[in-house]
């Protein structure tokens, strides 16, 4: 079985302005990223980031990704629209995308999931969150231990969050301050799949929890393309296909 | 405008079983839900309950109620199978159904809504429930002052819960205790509409809440039957419809 | 009751370009969907048109409006990127859309839905369309005769049309040759709602159908805005509401 | 890598009553189905039906099945409840289950989706169906080569169907008598996962069709269990957990 080629991309981590961030994920978030999920055979790992060259999503790098994680938060403006094309070209095409963390807001997620609302709610102080299983039938949740998932210090968003209504709900988050959110969810978008699972943070150790790093590898395997070549068609059906497809004569 | 003929059903309270819930509802949960609907003009409100002929639930009582509230939780199994059945051909006909607390037991919530888990989940402390909107579009939230309803002290009843997956999710639930649940939702049935909110418990005075009463009364108005005579054939087409009904002769 | 303020906005037909549409509509499609609206009470109807000054979406227009309906296919191009992003603003706070015909690719239709397929599949030769009703319990349905509208002629629009994935499906069509659609669905984005109703063309008399005219008059009625002023505060919740805006002290 | 263990179920042809789909299908139609799936070196496939001893249907045999393909229309009613309730407390635990054809009907699937309408609507002629692909991103799609399957002669089931809301909508059917049907849908139940593909008919040769074949294939491989061996607890928290889990003090 071929591997699942994974292009994990980040918008990079300032040291001066995110000191605490840096402590955390001396590499890049991408990295530690990349480093639990190289683990496993089937996936075969690439790091990109948004200070390379086309920031760093060309369309070669595209057409040699399955799946693409993203993380963004700050620098979600320093995206060309060209990249941010390239790559809702790709999802559309079929390619997987994981939105980890706040990357809703990134250039693609907005482009292909539209505007919800006028805004979100949120809070940066530390507090427990507790992801909690609503569908267990799901492959993303694969090896989990229990209903739930602890992480100690996180960000709050918080319903009413305004996001597009997903496809399906996978988590939902309870925060210790008093709020809730539907924290891991899925769309499709033409041939593919997003999955948008907001609990990380660059200030917290989030992402070498191995529960949160399981659901990441789950989520990884499930985003795999699935290939219909013959699927791809559009346009005006008057010039290419004959009238009746169907043959009606004699009903 | 006509009056919406709505009844409001519960399987009574027991003195000695339930002290506590009859000094919060000395009238029973019916009367309290009943006087506080009894107030808005649209609203033509009539009390039935368990201990009554036919369960308080006979054909010709189902047969001038618009929209049925229900409230059970000990005695799901004191109602007669075919008091059930009414009950659901009056759904499936157009009736709306309000299912209150853990009315989900039911036996015409069971019978419409199917076998979705092995089990729940439950905590009875008197918690903190936290009644959080989602979908801030409905008609349900009308007049609403806040993003949440603040409910002093509740029944947990948590995720994964094991409900049929939902047509629209209006409200989640943060408890106290760490638990979430999506504490409001709706379904359709035939022609029929179904809303179950659980925040509500015999023993605390959820119900003299004014904002769980807006809830109940826009909910009320939201399950009024639609209107479509025409929509009620089923059946064998091959007997009672032409073959073609579209004509596609000479295409 | 206070009436439902309903503008009806068409992009305009071009006498010269659309003769066939000029004859089935000589007063433009936005007079005829408003003459057949405002033969109703509750409904209150203007006329707006792309050509007005702020292309007919001026803030006053839109601030004294509860529904807006949409008509438009070739010009959406022209409508300036201030009016779309006035409308999507209008909608995250709660007015009604209904977006008629091909109307899913105007600008705020594509600002709040986002992009979900790379092309669609279209067919226009005036093939007949059955646009059969999915969920009988919606108030859209009102009074509809049958299971199923009879369109004489219209243009196809078939799956797999890319389409964000509805929170409510009410109508499936069928067309003449060989296709589906989802052709009556529902979004809610913000504190607003979203009708997209693609039965209905410029050169064949559709809106002329009294059924289509029921789905219409009912969409704009299921379209009111809700009220909850208190649901409007968004932001960085360190800064405005306490940390524990419930309090866990003793638990 | 192990094998997925396949049970395809049927409820058997009467020689007598169904002479065309012995024709058809003359050593049943498990057999046939079970004979394309055997070519798959991943799928371990095992034949049933209804005349066995406890209707094929033993805890042992389940215990040993992590895909339950299920085929009847006729013998509902002979399937006993206590083979009912093993299936469906092994889907609520896991294990997947594909519903072909009208097995809706059957008594599992009516337990864990309820009743949702008074009625169906069929006609059985052989007219043509055309399956279109609503969700290309599904991995059942693995390999179609058409946006379509063309069905040379079908049973029709149409809508409004009355089939409880599915999670998600992979395939829509186009009848050329003029209906349409959700023909390919799932739920998810407890921690296991539902399948419904109605394509397919005893007394036409629909499972013969390489497309037909590839959907069933793909969907045996979707329903596969997820392994969450620590999401089994249920029950009344009050006994069981710490009253608050998380540690809330000094907050």
């Amino acid at each position: 079985m071929s591997k699942i080629r994974v292009t994990v991309w980040s918008e990079g981590l300032d040291p001066k302005l995110e000191p605490k961030a840096v402590a955390c994920y001396p590499d890049d978030i991408n990295a530690c990223i990349g480093g639990f999920l190289s683990r496993h055979d089937d996936l075969q790992v690439t790091l990109h980031t948004l200070s390379e060259p086309e920031n760093g999503l060309s369309q070669e790098i595209l057409d040699n990704t399955d799946v693409l994680i993203w993380w963004s938060h700050l620098y979600n403006d320093q995206l060309s629209d060209e990249a941010s094309n390239r790559v809702v070209e790709a999802v559309l095409n079929g390619m997987g995308l994981m939105l980890l963390h706040s990357s809703m807001g990134c250039k693609p997620a907005r482009a292909m999931l539209g505007r919800n609302s006028n805004g979100g709610k949120y809070r940066e102080i530390g507090e427990r969150e507790r992801v909690w299983v609503v569908n267990r039938s799901h492959p993303i949740m694969e090896g989990l231990e229990k209903e739930y998932i602890d992480v100690p210090q996180s960000e709050m968003y918080g319903e009413p969050y305004g996001m597009a209504t997903p496809d399906d709900i996978l988590f939902i988050s309870w925060f210790e301050g008093g709020e809730v959110l539907r924290s891991g969810v899925t769309w499709h978008k033409g041939a593919g799949k997003i999955f948008f699972f907001t609990s990380g943070h660059e200030e917290f150790p989030t992402y070498h929890l191995p529960e949160i790093q399981k659901v990441i590898t789950n989520g990884t395997r499930w985003l795999k393309p699935t290939h219909t070549p013959g699927l791809s068609f559009r346009g005006n059906l008057d010039k290419v296909t004959p009238l009746s497809p169907i043959n009606l004569e004699g009903k």
